[in-house]
C-alpha cells in the first residue's frame, strides 16, 4: 500500500492542447470519415465569411474537392476567398496553433470564435496524411502573396512551417489576385451527397449568407454556383464590453485586479456596457466604496459588494441600480425578409411565416432569435417535419436531438396549429419545415465542434415564444383558409345555382328573370374582403388588389389596415385611394360607406421587391361589423408596434445615454418580451 | 482596404486553455445551476473510485451538501474517500491545472481520462463564489496529511496555493485516517431532486459500482446509503500498447521519430500489442524494410510503407500480416449477474435479460457492450421505456437524444419483441426499462462533460445486435409463456374436467369410474417440460426441479440441457443424476427412455448465489420430437460458446502468443461478432 500514492502520482504529467485535441478529434467534428470533410469545409468558410464581414469585402468563395486516393478514402479540399488576407507573421499561429484567434475575448457576433476550427483541420490533415497543408496568402499592401506549408507540433502546440516563399498569385483569368486566402489540404475522408453533405452545406450556408457568392466543384467537376442575392453587406457589429449582469464574481476579481483606471466609476463606464455616469456613481454608492476609489486596490469584500449592486441586492433608496440594456448593434439578424427569401428558394411551398423577435439579454449577452416557418402540400405529410438550425449565420447539421433549438421546438404543443404530433411533444409531423436562427454574442454550443446549443433557459424561452407566435399566424392561415373557402363555395353555390333556378323558374312560368342582388345578400349576409397579391412580371412589382363587399342588407363603414414590407425597403406606389402610415410596416385607409349590395376597390403597387418576396398581404379592419377574409384590428398591437420602433430609434441613436427610463430594466427581468409582431405569409 | 489586414491580425492572441473553459463551463457541464452540483459530484466521486480500483482498494466515499446561502444559490460540496491519497507536491497540479494526469497516454478503462475533470470544478468555483477550493490528502507513508487551497490563475493555466499546512487527520471515531483525499468547494448551484439528481447520479453509480460503499448526506441531512454488495474489486485493468489497426499516419510519423529503439522490429514489438516477432518480421518484410533500421531514420515513405502493411495493403504472399487481436485486459465488464442484480434492485419487475457481448475492437480500441432489459407489469405501460446509460462504469445522466447509445436502442424495431413503438423507430413504449453499458479504452463522448457518445459504427454495431439479441430472448420469454398458459390451460382442463365427467357418467351407470390416463395422454398428445426455480430460504440456495412428462401414445428418449451461472462463481449441488459440462454454463443430462405417461424428474441446487440472482433455468433438449416447455438445442450455437471459450482462454492466457490461428483478424474486419449469447431471465 505504502507507495502506491507517489507511483501513481509519478505518472501524471501535462497535455498539450493539441494532444488533447488530436485524441479527441471528434470534439471538433471529425468523428466520420463523411463528416471530417463537411467540418473542413465549414471551418474554411466560416472564417471566409468572417473576414470578409470584418473586412466589409463582398464575400466570393471557391471550394473545390477531389478525390485523390478512392481506395483509401484521401480527399484534397481547396478553399479559396477574396478576404483581406494574412498578414506573413500571423499566418503561421492562424493554422498552425490551437485556441489562437482574434474574437474570443471580442462580444459581438461571429461566426468563428475559439481560435480552433482551421488548426484542427491542419491538424486532422496531418493526422491522417502526414502532410501539411499549403497556404496561399495576400495582402492589399503587398504586391506578391505568401506561399508556405503548415504542419503542427502536437507535443507543443507549435506551427512546423516549410517551404516558404513569395509567389506572383494570379486569378484564372491571369489578373493578379488583389487578397484572399487560399487552403489546400488534403485529409482521410468521404465525399457523400444527401441530406448531410457539402453541398447540403453551402447551400443552407447561401440561404442565410445571402451576400455570398459561392461556388463548389464537386469531386467530379460537377459545378454548383449559388449567387449573391443581394450586394448589403450584414450590419456591421461592433464589439461591446461586457454587460454588469452577465458578471460572475471570479471574473469581476480578476477586471479589478487587472486594472489601471484610477478611479471605481471610471473602472465602471470604460470596462462595462449599460453603465451610464449616475449609474456609476450609485453603483458606488450602493456598494458603500468611494468613486475615487482605486479598482486595483479593492480587497476581496469591495469586489463582493460591487458584484452585489450589479444584482439589485444591493441598492439605493431600496431600488435596485438602473442599468442600460447591453447595445444590440453587436447582433447582426438575417432579418425576416431574407429568411423568407431563403426559405421559399430551399422548399416550394405555400405558406410561409416568418418572425424576428426582439433582441434580449441572457447574463449579460445579447441575443435574438428569429424564426420561420413553410407549410404547404408539395412536402410530405406523413413525415417529421424538417428542421433547419442555424447560430450566427451558421448551419447546423449534426446532433439535432441534443440541441436546445430542436428541443424548444419540442416542446411547443404544434397540435394546435394544425400538424401532428404525438401527444403534444416531440418534432411535429407534416408537410412542413421550421427554420430556426440565434444570433448571439455568445453562443453556447455542446462542444467544440459546434452542431448543437446547450441548454439556456433564456434562449429557450425566446425561441418557444417565436414559435408559439408563428404557430398562432399558422393557425390563423388554415382557419383563414378554411372561412374563405367555405365562403367561396357558398358565393359560388349561390351566384351559380340561384341564377339558374330564376332562370329555369322564368322561363316555365313565362316571366322575366328577377334582379337577384337583393336576395343575395340576404343569403350571404356577411361583409366579405377579398385579397389578391401578386407578381406583375411587366412592371416588376407586386400588385396588390383588394375589394370589400357589402353583402349585408345594412349600410356599413370600415377603415382597412394592411401590413407591408416597409422595413425591408419596400416602396408604395400607385396607391391612389392615399391613407396613411400607422406603423411601420402598417398602412390604413378610411374606405367610404357601403351600401347593401355595394363594394369598394383597393389598390396598389409594391416596388422595390423581387419576386416571391411578398407573397400575401394582411388585412385588418376597424369597423363594428365582423369582415369575412379580415381581422379585427387589436390597437393594442398597433401601439406596441409604435413602441417597438420608439425604443430602437433611441437604442441605436446614443450608446450611452442619460434618458435610462424607457430603456432600462430590472435585474434579472428580461427585456424585449414581445417580439416584432408583424407576421406575413403567402400562397404562391 | 490596405491595412485592414494587418489591423485585423493584431487583434489575435493567444488564449489559455483555463481561459477557454472558463468561457465554455458548459463545454465542462456547468451549463445550469442544477447541473453544476451534478457535475461537481461527479467528477469528485470519478476520481476517487478510479483512484481506489487503482490501488485497489475497497472505496468508501462520502459526499455531503449544504446550503450556504439559499438566496444566492451557493452551495458546499464536501466529497471524502479512503483512496490512496494525493502526495503533497502533485495536489496543485491535480486540482489547479487543466489537461494534468496520468490516464490521458494508458490505453486502458477508466472513468476519468483527461485530467479535466475536478480541476474544472475548483475553477467553476472560484469564478462563482471568489473563493479557492480545500483539499485535505493523506497518503499511508507519511504520519500527517497536507491541508492547503487551491486556486487557479486562468490566464496561465496555474494553480494558486494558499494555506499550506500539515495536520493530523482524524476520522470519526477519533481514530487516525490512514490515507483519501478530502475536497470541501463551495459553488453557485442548487440543489434539486429528481430523475436527474445528485441522488440519481450516486443510486446509479452504485449500480455499476457494487464494490463501493456511498454515503450521501443531503442538505437536510438526511443521510442516504448504499452498501458494498460485493468485496470483488472491478477486475484489475492493465494498460495495453496501441494496436497497428488504430494507427494514424501521423502518429506513426511521431511514434517513429521519437523512438530511441535500435531495430525496426522491436521497436514493432516493444511499442505495439498484437505484433508476434514473426508478425514483426513479416511487416517489415511486406513494407520492404529492413528489420534492422533504426525506426528514427525512416523517411516519409518508409513510415507510410509501413503503415499500408499494419492496414493489410502491403503483403507478404498474398496475404496480409496476421496480427493477434489487442489483448481485452484492458477492460472490466460489470457482468451480468451483477447488471441483474443492479436493475433488479432499482425497478421490481417480472422479467430480466442480460447481455454481455465478447470484446471486441474500433480503430485498434478494444471495447465491449453489456445491456439489459426489465420487463414488468409493474412500470408504466404508456411511457417510453427508461434508459439507464453507462460509460466506464460512470452513469450517463444528460443528452440522451444525442447519444449513441440511445440512438443504437431507437434503431431496433422493438415491436417484434412486444413493445410498442411508433413506426418502429425511436424510444420504444411499454412497461420496460433497458440498460446499456460500454466499457472502452477509448470512450467518444460529444464533450469534456462526458454525458453523451458520439458516433461510432463499431460500437453503433455492437450495441445494436445486443439489444436484438436481447430482444430475442424478450419475445421467446413471451411466446414461452404464452404457449405455457395455453398448455396449463388445456392440462387443467383434462384434469379437471374429464375425472368429472368420467365420475358423472360411471356413477349414472352404476359402472366402476374407468382409468382415464390413456385417453389424457391421447388427447394431450405431447412432451411437456416444466421447470422451477426458486429460491431456498433455509439452504440459501436456489433449487432447480425440471419435469419431463411423456404425453404422448408412444415412448420418448430425450437429452435435457440447461444454462446455469457457471460464469458468475455458482455452483451445481445435489445433483443426484450426474450429467456432463457441456460447455460453459451450459450442462446436459441423458434422460432415460419414457414410456406413454410416464415422467422424469431432475434436481439439482446452485450454491454461491444470493436471493435474486438466478431466477429462471433454460431449458434445451435433443430428441426428435418437440417439448413444450423447452427449446430444441442448437448444436451450432453450443459450438460456438465452446469456441468462444477457448478464445478467451488463449487471449487471456499470454499476450504475446505466437498461435495466432485462431485468434487473428483480417484488417477490417471486426472480431467476436457474436457475443455469448447465455441470455438468463426470470419470473419472481
Amino acid at each position: 500500500m505504502a507507495g502506491i500514492a507517489n507511483k501513481m502520482a509519478s505518472n501524471q504529467k501535462q497535455i498539450a492542447i493539441s494532444e488533447f485535441f488530436e485524441k479527441n478529434k471528434h470534439f471538433l467534428g471529425f468523428d466520420s470519415l463523411p463528416r471530417s470533410i463537411i467540418t473542413a469545409v465549414k471551418e474554411a468558410v466560416d472564417n471566409s465569411l468572417d473576414a470578409c464581414e470584418e473586412a466589409r469585402i463582398l464575400p466570393d468563395i471557391i471550394i473545390k474537392i477531389s478525390k485523390i486516393d478512392t481506395k483509401k478514402d484521401i480527399l484534397e479540399l481547396v478553399s479559396e476567398d477574396n478576404g483581406p488576407g494574412i498578414p506573413q507573421k500571423s499566418i503561421e499561429k492562424v493554422f498552425g496553433q490551437l485556441l489562437f484567434g482574434s474574437r474570443f475575448h471580442a462580444i459581438r457576433q461571429s461566426r468563428g470564435q475559439q481560435g480552433i476550427g482551421i488548426t484542427g483541420v491542419v491538424m486532422y490533415s496531418q493526422l491522417t496524411t502526414g502532410k501539411p497543408t499549403h497556404v496561399l496568402s495576400k495582402i492589399a499592401s503587398e504586391p506578391t502573396a505568401i506561399s508556405v506549408k503548415i504542419g503542427l507540433d502536437t507535443r507543443k502546440n507549435k506551427a512546423v512551417k516549410s517551404e516558404q516563399d513569395r509567389i506572383i498569385w494570379e486569378n484564372e483569368d491571369l489578373s493578379l489576385k488583389e487578397h484572399g486566402v487560399r487552403v489546400t489540404t488534403r485529409m482521410k475522408a468521404k465525399y457523400q451527397r444527401g441530406r448531410q453533405s457539402v453541398f447540403q452545406y453551402l447551400r443552407m450556408t447561401s440561404i442565410v449568407n445571402p451576400h455570398a457568392e459561392i461556388t463548389f466543384i464537386d469531386p467530379d467537376g460537377e459545378r454548383f454556383h449559388w449567387p449573391r442575392v443581394t450586394e448589403r453587406l450584414p450590419r456591421k457589429v461592433d464589439a461591446i464590453k461586457p454587460h454588469p449582469h452577465g458578471i460572475e464574481l471570479g471574473q469581476l476579481q480578476r477586471m479589478c485586479r487587472e486594472s489601471k483606471d484610477s478611479r471605481l466609476t471610471v473602472f465602471l463606464r470604460q470596462n462595462f456596457s449599460g453603465v451610464s455616469m449616475r449609474a456609476a456613481k450609485e453603483l458606488c454608492e450602493a456598494s458603500e466604496l468611494a468613486i475615487s476609489m482605486k479598482p486595483k486596490s479593492m480587497k476581496p469584500d469591495d469586489v463582493r459588494a460591487l458584484l452585489e449592486a450589479f444584482q439589485g441586492e444591493r441598492m439605493v433608496n431600496k431600488k435596485p441600480i438602473k442599468l442600460l440594456s447591453p447595445p444590440t448593434n453587436c447582433l447582426s439578424p438575417i432579418e425576416e425578409m431574407l429568411i423568407k427569401k431563403g426559405l421559399s428558394k430551399t422548399i416550394d411551398s405555400k405558406f410561409i411565416a416568418t418572425m424576428t423577435r426582439a433582441p434580449t439579454v441572457s447574463h449579460g449577452n445579447p441575443f435574438q432569435v428569429e424564426v420561420g416557418l413553410i407549410f404547404g402540400e408539395g412536402m410530405a405529410a406523413d413525415k417529421h417535419v424538417e428542421i433547419l438550425r442555424f447560430a450566427n449565420r451558421v448551419p447546423l447539421m449534426y446532433q439535432q436531438g441534443g440541441c436546445l433549438l430542436t428541443k424548444a421546438i419540442e416542446s411547443v404543443d404544434w397540435r394546435q396549429y394544425g400538424l401532428e404530433q404525438a401527444g403534444g411533444k416531440g418534432v411535429p409531423k407534416g408537410p412542413a419545415a421550421i427554420l430556426v436562427h440565434l444570433a448571439s454574442t455568445n453562443v453556447q454550443f455542446t462542444s467544440e465542434a459546434k452542431e448543437a446549443l446547450s441548454d439556456n433557459e433564456f434562449v429557450f424561452e425566446e425561441t418557444r415564444k417565436a414559435m408559439l407566435e408563428m404557430g398562432r399566424g399558422l393557425r390563423k392561415h388554415l382557419e383563414k383558409k378554411k372561412k374563405m373557402a367555405k365562403t367561396r363555395e357558398k358565393f359560388e353555390l349561390i351566384n351559380d345555382i340561384l341564377p339558374a333556378i330564376a332562370e329555369k323558374s322564368a322561363s316555365i312560368l313565362e316571366r322575366p328573370v328577377p334582379d337577384l342582388a337583393g336576395s343575395i345578400t340576404k343569403i350571404m349576409s356577411a361583409v366579405i374582403c377579398n385579397e389578391t397579391t401578386a407578381w406583375n412580371k411587366e412592371t416588376k412589382q407586386t400588385d396588390v388588389s383588394i375589394t370589400l363587399f357589402n353583402y349585408t342588407s345594412r349600410s356599413r363603414s370600415y377603415s382597412l389596415l394592411v401590413n407591408w414590407p416597409e422595413k425591408a425597403g419596400a416602396e408604395m406606389v400607385g396607391n391612389e385611394r392615399g391613407g396613411r402610415k400607422e406603423a411601420m410596416g402598417i398602412w390604413g385607409w378610411k374606405i367610404e360607406t357601403l351600401e347593401p349590395g355595394e363594394k369598394a376597390v383597393l389598390e396598389y403597387s409594391l416596388s422595390n421587391l423581387e419576386k416571391g418576396d411578398w407573397t400575401e398581404t394582411e388585412v385588418f379592419f376597424r369597423g363594428s361589423q365582423d369582415v369575412i377574409g379580415a381581422t379585427k384590428l387589436d390597437e393594442k398591437m398597433l401601439d406596441e408596434i409604435r413602441n417597438q420602433e420608439k425604443i430602437l430609434e433611441q437604442t441605436e441613436g446614443s450608446d450611452d445615454s442619460e434618458n435610462d427610463v424607457t430603456n432600462s430594466y430590472e435585474p434579472g427581468v428580461v427585456e424585449g418580451d414581445s417580439g416584432q409582431t408583424t407576421l406575413f405569409g403567402g400562397e404562391n
